[in-house]
């Protein structure tokens, strides 16, 4: 394979991204279909891959022109989706998850993607890749369906951590917006502040600490506009394109907005199947319904970001088929090509400043107050 | 109209509603229509009117019928929709929604409805209705569409308070339990405690202690099963009939949900009218779409419940249209005709002493500790 050096540049290809083969609930032979779907539609991706060295040989091999792209490192170990974060952190040197990670830690790739345990590859991502300086606790930001033009909104934290406080969340309005104008390609993201109602008195204290500070930084020049506190139903909507919120409400929401597109899913299903008229209509609306379905089936924007670590992970979920992986594949490798990693670094030192509370900010001269 | 001499006995009807005329963003001839759709098909729905006399009268007189089963009762104010709940306290005397209440207060109706604001209702509720003996927060409980038997699931808090310690969602399971056994007819409600992951090791420590306590309510006969901790996933999910949480969480998690069914809905519409043959196919299809927006039409399952009152507030939604305020009045009936406040109260009572921890709970003795 081509040999990267200094990955953490941005302009032209190849990008090498580093993927987990391992954790996913289908096994690697999905990982190597997505990647090689990826390989073939992108001429600019090279892989490194991580898991048995063995198995991962085959699987590529039966992938026509595959492994010319995919460079594969040897790990045995695998974290499964009941390992807890703090076991894989004390014993999982011989993962792929921790191969991967370290492939980005080594400078060999700006980013890495996996399909496995969460809350294990957070924890890891902190320990291998740590934290930015000036961020305090690392965020997951997800593309949420919305009825805005660029037809997604970025919400975050959906579930890194269960607490934020003001600035937590000060922090993840700067990362979220800077997720927005580099993978949404919007100039000045508007930024809004997830609540139980829009107006200034209402909410929890943090909230209202962390409505003045956002306000602040938007003010002084921090490359978005704030629009204050939106609620749940802004999420998909048009008001906002940054939502941002605690992991704990994150989460929760995230999960809501699934189970709820699920169920209509499964109950317009049971709806045309009701007579033959609606199983005609329903024969003739196919491709109406597959057109919905391509907008808004989750497969296509697979993908959680963490942001606020030295390199960017992408969460895929645990049960994505080739195409949710190649999707996973496909956003890694656009932010790769943008140079996002360190486009954000340089945006959260540039606004480090905008945080007259100290707290655990950096302060101008580089030191951490 | 028939006098009622103590509506708070369950049983045969008559059934005296009380309605709050005013505060609905349609305006009373939207909720007059509304009652008299319910009058026209139950013959045992009475109603005391809250609003301005002249313009009611008017109203009433339109509807055949109505007259005879609705007696109206002057006030000139409105709580409005800016309106701050603390000045509702204070100066909301002669409203409508205060009248409302005041019925319930003075044994004349056992349940009140209003569109009006959510937080003014509930800061007036708890003045002239007062707590439940042994609940420290009343909590907002709604009907969420779910993949269960029964269609529904019961959820709350969905913004009663922004608040829940570890007792108060206790309370909610009792609470809420009580609501399915008597709303969705459920001998042994399932209760869910939700949570971002349903390890019980997960989670806030609020949701630490929680589970337990909720857990051994449960052991010892609170009349429902612990299911445990449930995600956002299952709140429209068949693991549990009752999902218990914080009044922020839950607000969040119905605006989320009602936001991304409205989008969907959207989307479906934009798909259907991409083409020739896909406007046909919705032409034919139109049926079972019908079908599916009355399985989850908001409209339908309008009505939120207040819990923990000496008394049953349903709070309609603002924008409700007569088929909403038919489907809230419908509710409050069907609450008043099982003697909910009554069975609510008893249930709370009876399991104060299942709360071993002290806390605001009533004690054997009836005193409160």
């Amino acid at each position: 394979m081509t040999s990267s050096q200094d990955q953490k540049k941005a302009g032209a290809g190849p990008f090498v991204l580093s993927i987990d083969a391992m954790g996913g609930d289908r096994g690697p032979a999905t990982i190597v279909a997505g990647i090689a779907d990826s390989a073939a539609k992108n001429p600019d991706i090279r892989f490194i891959l991580h898991g048995p060295a063995e198995e991962l040989e085959k699987l590529v091999a039966k992938r026509k022109g595959l492994a010319d792209v995919c460079e594969i490192r040897d790990a045995s170990g695998v974290v499964s989706m009941d390992d807890k974060p703090s076991q894989v952190m004390r014993n999982g040197k011989n993962t792929s998850m921790w191969s991967a990670l370290d492939s980005v830690r080594n400078n060999e790739a700006t980013v890495a993607v996996s399909c496995g345990n969460t809350g294990a590859l957070m924890a890891l991502s902190m320990i291998r890749l740590r934290k930015l300086k000036g961020v305090n606790r690392p965020a997951i930001a997800i593309l949420w369906p919305s009825r805005n033009p660029q037809g997604f909104n970025v919400m975050l934290d959906v579930g890194a951590d269960i607490r934020a406080d003001a600035h937590d969340l000060l922090q993840y309005a700067l990362m979220g917006s800077s997720y927005a104008r580099n993978g949404l390609a919007l100039r000045m993201p508007r930024v809004g502040l997830l609540n139980v109602g829009t107006e200034e008195h209402k909410g929890r204290s943090e909230l209202k600490e962390a409505h003045e500070l956002i306000s602040q930084a938007a003010s002084e020049g921090a490359g978005f506009e704030f629009v204050g506190f939106v609620e749940g139903g802004d999420i998909p909507g048009r008001k906002a394109d940054v939502i941002v919120t605690d992991g704990f409400t994150g989460n929760v929401a995230l999960k809501t907005g699934e189970g709820t597109a699920s169920l209509i899913g499964d109950l317009l299903k049971e709806a045309f199947a009701y007579s033959f008229l609606s199983r005609l209509a329903s024969l003739l609306a196919l491709t109406s319904l597959r057109r919905l379905k391509k907008r808004i089936d989750p497969r296509r924007v697979n993908g959680g970001v963490f942001l606020g670590l030295n390199g960017t992970v992408v969460k895929s979920h645990g049960s994505a088929d080739a195409t949710g992986v190649s999707a996973a594949v496909k956003l890694a490798f656009k932010l790769a090509q943008i140079g996002f990693t360190d486009k954000l670094a340089a945006r959260v030192a540039s606004t480090a400043t905008l945080d007259h509370d100290g707290g655990a900010f950096e302060a101008k001269d580089g030191t951490t107050k």
